[in-house]
C-alpha cells in the first residue's frame, strides 16, 4: 500500500507517522511550501515535492490534509492520479471531490493535534465516508490499522459533529484560558485548578453533560454570581462571556 | 481526632467519607433536614441531629459544608463549642466566623462533587487558610491524611480561585452540553466525541491554554465561522454564543 501525502501540517504528520509505523509505505510529500515538504519527508524518511506537477502518479491512496481552503485549489491545479483520493478534514463536503475523481473519500481523525504533542491514535476515532463501497472498504481497512474506533459518518453529520467539537474542544480550551488568566493576576499556580479540569472532563463518561452541570448558574444562586461580576468588572468581555453563560445555564436548568 | 460535620450534602458526604477511612472519628452530623442528616449518618454509622441545639460540644474539629448563604444563620443559632471551625466553601470569606470562636479557618477541597461518583481525595487539592499558626498546624495535618497537594490561600485568592473554578469547570461543562446537544440533533453517538474531550484536557498539563488554542478561530478561519453560525440559525442564543467567544479568542491571539 502506498499513499502521497498533500499537505504537511499537524494532521499530515502525525497520520503519516503513524500509517508508517503500521507499515503503510509514505512514498511522497507535498507541499507549496518547500521548508514544511522537506521536514515532514525527513521525519519519514520519504522524498517530497513543492512542485504538484511532480507528483507521483501510482500511489494507491491520496490524502489530502489541507487547509480547508486549498483543496479544489490544488485539485484544480493537479493532473488527478488513479487511486483513492481522501481529504481529513471536518467541514469540507465530500462532493468537493467530484468532477475532478471518480474514487473519493473523507478520512476524518476526530481530534485536536498539535504539532508538539505525540498522539495515541488508538484512541482516536476516524470518522469515514465514500463515494462507493469498494473505497469505503479501502478507508475501513486503512483506519483499522490505526483505531479500532471507526464511525461512518455523511458529509451533513461530519459538519454538525465539527462545529460539536469546537464547543468541545476550542471553546473549553478558551475556558482553561480565561481560568488561567484569572489566577495569574492573583499569583496563583495554574497547576492547582488541573485535577478538577481532568475531574470535568472524566465525569462526562458515566454522566451526561446535563446531569453533570454544577456551580452557580445551575443552582440559581444570585449572590454568587453578582460577586463574581463585580469581580470581573476591570474585563468586561470576560463579564460579558460570564453573564451569558450563566444566563443560558440557568435557562436550560430551570424547572428540571 | 473527633470531627463534627455540619451539613449532609455531597462535599459533607465525600469529606465525611474520606476522613473516617482515615481513622478520623465522625462522632455526629447535623442537617436541619433530618432525612439527609440519617442518611449520611447511615453511611458514617453515627449519630445525627436536626436541632442544632443538640450539637455534641466536645469534638476537635466542627466542619461546616453549607450552602454559602447558610453559614452565618446556622453560627447565629448556635452555642458554639470550643474546637475548630472551618467552613469548605470556595467564595466564603474567613473572617464569616469572626466575632463567634477565636479559633477558625478554611479547609476547601477544588473540586466538583456529585453525589453518586466516589471521588479519590488523593487528587484533590486541599486550599488551608488559618487564624492562627496553631490553627493553620491542625489544618495542614488533617489535609495530609487526605492528599499531598496541600496550598495555603488566603482569602482574596480564594474567591480568585473559585471564580476561575467557574470556568474551568461549570462553564466546560456547559460547552460539553452544548456540543452534545448539537450530536443528539443529528444523531451522532456523544462517545465519539468524547476522546476530543479528554485529549482537551489532556493537553493543558504540558502546554498553556493559550499555546494550546486551536479552531476556526485562533485561525482568524471567516470562512468556517460564517458556515457555523449558519449551522447555528435555529439556536440564536447558541449563536451568540459562538459569536462572542469566537471574537474575545480572535481578539486574544490576533498578532500572536
Amino acid at each position: 500500500m502506498e499513499i502521497v501525502l498533500i499537505g504537511s501540517g499537524s494532521v499530515a504528520t502525525h497520520l503519516g507517522l503513524a500509517l508508517q509505523s503500521k507499515g503503510i509505505v509514505i512514498k511522497q510529500v507535498f507541499s507549496r511550501n518547500s521548508e514544511n515538504a522537506r521536514n515532514l519527508a525527513d521525519k519519514l524518511g520519504t522524498t517530497y515535492i513543492d512542485d504538484i506537477e511532480d507528483l507521483y502518479m501510482d500511489a494507491d491512496i491520496y490524502i489530502y490534509a489541507l487547509k480547508d481552503s486549498a483543496l479544489k485549489t490544488v485539485l484544480r491545479k493537479m493532473e488527478i492520479p488513479n487511486g483513492v483520493h481522501v481529504h481529513t478534514a471536518g467541514s469540507i463536503p465530500m462532493s468537493d471531490f467530484e468532477g475532478f475523481t471518480s474514487r473519493y473519500g473523507v478520512f476524518y481523525p476526530l481530534q485536536s493535534f498539535s504539532i508538539q504533542k505525540t498522539v495515541d491514535f488508538s484512541n482516536i476515532p476516524i470518522c469515514i465516508e465514500a463515494c462507493e463501497a469498494e473505497v469505503q472498504q479501502i478507508l475501513y481497512d486503512l483506519a483499522k490499522l490505526l483505531t479500532d474506533k471507526i464511525y461512518t459518518v455523511n458529509s451533513e453529520q461530519r459538519k454538525k459533529l465539527h462545529l460539536a467539537a469546537v464547543f468541545a474542544c476550542n471553546f473549553t480550551n478558551y475556558m482553561y484560558d480565561i481560568a488561567s488568566q484569572i489566577l495569574d493576576d492573583s499569583d496563583i499556580q495554574f497547576e492547582i485548578i488541573q485535577p478538577l479540569i481532568a475531574e470535568t472532563a472524566e465525569k462526562i463518561k458515566t454522566l451526561s453533560p446535563f446531569d453533570a452541570q454544577t456551580g452557580p448558574a445551575v443552582r440559581f444562586d444570585e449572590t454568587t454570581i453578582a460577586r463574581h461580576l463585580h469581580m470581573l468588572n476591570k474585563t468586561p468581555e470576560i463579564s460579558k462571556i460570564y453573564s451569558i453563560l450563566s444566563k443560558e445555564i440557568h435557562s436550560r436548568h430551570k424547572g428540571s
